[in-house]
């Protein structure tokens, strides 16, 4: 990584408090950190690109087209999906898309995608003059020409960057041929980067999800397990956690639209499920359901020492039409208010006080954080705190975190940092705003002698690097 | 307006952020804006004061009476209204009730109101000694001296504030006769204050407000259509929206319970429709009604070009025994939790994705700003963000505000200030208050290097004028 | 109170804000009231210790046992309550309890638990040097010794700390008998502290509770009224209310799972008393006839002048398995969301307008003070809000409500601090952190001047000491 060496796009104290002894004190706990391996536990970056190495083809698509974060909100100031050519295979006209963008880059001022992008146009491709319409085709050029060298093939940036560990997330019935591959080139004395699937069971755990059934029926090719039976479903599942084991995978994740959790007895959930198989079950069936599997999952995490993490809250595919023409994850995903004590009563009564379970929660509701998660998470052994997810992975959100969550949860029941992303190049710029972010705040405890400096030393390594590798078991 | 005149009320750094560095830009950001133009889209100023042009009768009638922000808290401590002659067509001892007032002034240390006053006091009238109980009689007799001279009369006053625009908010049933003359004044080479009313349907299309069914009445005598049926009803509330637009309405306003919308086939919407005028719907079947009254607003503005502005989520008159007494408006409406995510998906399914249709979003639910709002905003085209509302309009809610919304919707999803008030004297203190802390908010992303000075200059143009101007047509 | 006598734990300066001007101010506010007496108007120390005065016994059961912040933090952790010899009537190994709880004492960086820690450790034992492995066999021992000294006596430590008036927490059952021989020593001339009862009706009012038909029976017994009867239930409830009163009481507590309140007719009530008293009252009817009695105690109160405290919204005893081997108050109490607006109307009501009754409102949903707490107490004559409660005892969580609440309720509307606790020698490190989070909070309105320093002063005084005896009537 190329630190320092201009400074028209980001600046060396940035995101650090203005106050100048609390700035000093982050500065110094920032030095410690900054070049401190990645840790990536939970991300949505392709195996397959690392696999293949192949160069990623031209600015738009490696900048616009995967991150709904860009064209969300230039959707919602009136540009078209159609202008952005977003969801075709290949972009017929990027020079012209790049400028669409680069003409409304003003819009993201105060949003984390413009740190993130910053980030990257100046440490990785040497830009200093901010993004425009003017700037727009010298942007083009320069991106378009550092991609076709050896130094931007996936690999070299991921050596580059620093990565220690990457996860990506998975569907159950992925075959994780490209981790495969990944695993025996570096058995073989190849690329050695560190990169591990993630087990997301929601295609054949959330009867909601499109092709619910087939998935369940999928499972069974795969498994040899009779997953017409409840018995043979759990026992398919088992055996594809196993089998993302054996390629590294030390973690699941299940993104559910609540928190809730169930523990029925073996007849009613062999009865639930044979009826949300069949596609008789209601949407409280339904839900029910995957409050049932929730605890299934936690069961066999105690089994096989998966660490769970759960990401509730969210209201998938909210615009119909833009669903209906461009399927899911096109930034119409939006938040819902989403309770925790109740709805994790049942698995917490079950498995609770298992000290070697290890449940991360995440919230996109901000008013569970003081009010329940820091709670539960000062409370329960199995329980831990995923760091500020999706809209409130920003300075604000981190902020808003580490205040309404220390003071009853304390640091050591966080996890570290996530950057979830799907856009590589983020991955960096991310982490560093994280790590800054935690100095800081860090700082502010420091200036207000809450806690001493050598302290907070201690403290800024175990949020960047000591406490995502214990809780992820990495 | 006098400025800087005085020092003991008014701080010329007041609201400014205290560290040094970041003070210094604030002020360079304020004394770019702090003259501009007041631009006032929504609020409830008469349009009588300015047709009639009389002056304000006394310091009672003008500070205390009709501002519920300043009665309410005289009301918590004890005070009672009839103490403070509330409610009374004309006030029989205003020096008493002056003195009761100035006595308690201390209780609004620390609230916008204490801001919003002392503006006024030093800036319109001289004063710099702060009200109590020993400056009381000095404060009235200035007070009353001034009311009385002809720089004190509403257009003079408005002139004198700089107000660009103001708009009204109007019952749909309202003759605008104010509105009217005020036009053809300025058309005859009168006066040419520009004061527009704007479209509030409440009390023909709530069936719990007061009076619905003869307002529905009240709209087939206004436009000629036969009310009676779901389709003329449509067209009558039509012609009044045509109406308001012909005396220059650009907007209109609805303060529904909730943000509840509908999307119900025409034939469910007739006998829906049938069901509220004729009284027999129940309070679930009312709430329905004004679910797909919002609809039908939206495919009207969708036609005529009106802006709409969705005020939801205040219970109305909280207090029984307030509201038998006095009526309506008294201090006692207070907020309750309000969803948008699922309560806005049916208009959202209908007319999200349309760029012609402007859709201004209020809170008084701030739970729902990271959570719902921003998120919303931040993806549909139609939507934008109002700012922060009511008890919201204050230093510590337009920190949140911004803090909570800009990182996902960014600053051009929102739509500038509203001053939204029946107080008319406090019209230029909200405003320099907003400005303020806009300023306050851009230096400190300043100071953090989260966006530069230039980009910080061109921001508060835009929070304090353009975006305003743009959004509602103006 | 030793003072400023080492400086290795505690700074002179911590918590306050970091910007220089600022700081400054905050001194000069705290100079001014940290040496006030303390006023404690809730808590839950015990009136024996000081009846008895007998030494505490060692510093496992001064520190660790009776503390469900610091237990709840280790068990979290994954320390057992088995190896803290949590429950234990004796402590078999205290030594070694210790040692484990020093070990983690680093777990409760940037947690209040470590402020009031540090605060007794440094200035009541003398110790400078943080509390670790390293350093436990040493505390241990320091504090072992001065417990057995004259000077740590439970009445000794009361004057030390500078106590004015101390109020427990009590039954309605509990024979008061450590209270009234408090009072007979002060009034024969024996040791004066002030300690007073709180009336805590909740073991015969909530249907849930333990044990609460029998506890209804023995409100009989106490009064000799006929508690089977609606009537005779209600006037043993006044008797107690009179007897605690006779003692000293000024207060009642309510510990409800909602703020729901109701106001049925004499009928219903009566019948619903049946019900709940002959066990055949469900979950409903068990919270309606909760809401009813809240809105009983304040009929009571309004003629027996006890100040109502409120306290909802905490889901008790979350963890099932601790709660099977341990019971109540081992730190699985979870906070769930809460509403007030709805909830309170009946009471409001009938009583809302009532300037002699005071009601205080606490909450564990911080998203309440805005939206909800702030407007209701800045209008209703009848309520204040309490400080920020339990979990929100803290930095952060006082900032969060001086913000939150202070623009809508004014600082008049709340009533000073609240120490809620049961570890006695935490509260004046309680009492000092709220004296200095207030003087910051005052100090940041000076320093953007929005209130003069003089007005500070005044209202540091207030936060501190005027307005909890006035809101309390001691």
């Amino acid at each position: 990584m190329e630190r320092g060496t201009a400074v028209a796009l980001l600046h060396e104290d940035r995101l650090f408090p203005a106050e100048e002894g609390t700035r000093a004190i982050a500065r110094r706990l920032y030095d410690g950190i900054r070049s401190l391996p990645i840790v990536s536990p939970h991300g949505h970056t392709q195996a397959g690109w690392f696999a293949r190495n192949q160069p990623f083809p031209d600015p738009v698509a490696l900048f616009v087209q995967p991150d709904h974060y860009v064209f969300r909100m230039l959707y919602s100031q009136g540009i078209s999906l159609e202008e952005l050519e977003i969801g075709r295979p290949r972009i017929a006209e990027p020079r012209r898309v790049w400028r669409l963008f680069a003409s409304h880059y003003y819009l993201f001022r105060g949003t984390p995608t413009r740190l993130w992008l910053d980030f990257a146009f100046q440490e990785l491709f040497g830009l200093t003059e901010r993004l425009s319409e003017a700037t727009a085709d010298g942007y083009y050029d320069t991106i378009a020409a550092k991609l076709a060298t050896a130094e931007f093939l996936p690999r070299a940036l991921f050596d580059r960057f620093g990565i220690e560990v990457l996860a990506t997330t998975d569907s159950p019935l992925d075959s994780l041929a490209d981790h495969a591959l990944l695993r025996e080139s570096a058995c073989s004395g190849g690329w050695a980067g560190r990169i591990l699937p993630t087990f997301r069971p929601d295609p054949a755990v959330d009867p909601a999800f499109d092709g619910f059934a087939a998935n369940v029926t999928a499972l069974s090719a795969l498994t040899g397990e009779d997953t017409a039976t409840w018995k043979g479903y759990l026992r398919a599942l088992a055996a594809r956690r196993h089998y993302f084991k054996t390629l590294g995978a030390t973690a699941t994740d299940h993104g559910h639209p609540t928190a809730q959790t169930a523990d029925l007895s073996e007849l009613e959930a062999a009865q639930l499920f044979e009826a949300v198989v069949n596609g008789t079950a209601g949407a409280a069936q339904q839900e029910l359901f995957r409050a049932q599997m929730l605890t299934e999952m936690a069961r066999m995490s105690l089994e096989d020492g998966l660490v769970m993490q759960i990401h509730p809250g969210s209201v998938r595919n909210h615009n119909a039409q833009i669903f209906a023409r461009y399927g899911r994850d096109m930034g119409a995903d939006i938040p819902a208010p989403t309770g925790y004590v109740e709805a994790l009563r049942p698995l917490l009564n079950r498995f609770g006080n298992e000290r070697a379970l290890t449940v991360i929660l995440f919230t996109l509701d901000e008013t569970a954080y003081s009010r329940e998660l820091a709670p539960l998470a000062g409370h329960y052994p199995c329980l831990k705190l995923g760091p500020p997810w999706w809209f409130f992975d920003s300075p604000e959100g981190m902020t808003r975190f580490r205040e309404q969550v220390t003071e009853t949860a304390g640091f050591y029941n966080t996890v570290g940092f996530n950057d979830d992303t799907r856009a590589f190049l983020s991955i960096p710029a991310r982490h560093d705003v994280a790590r800054r972010m935690d100095a800081g705040f860090l700082a502010r405890l420091v200036a207000e002698h809450r806690i001493d400096e050598g302290e907070a030393v201690e403290l800024s390594r175990e949020l960047t690097y000591g406490l995502v590798r214990e809780a992820y078991k990495l």
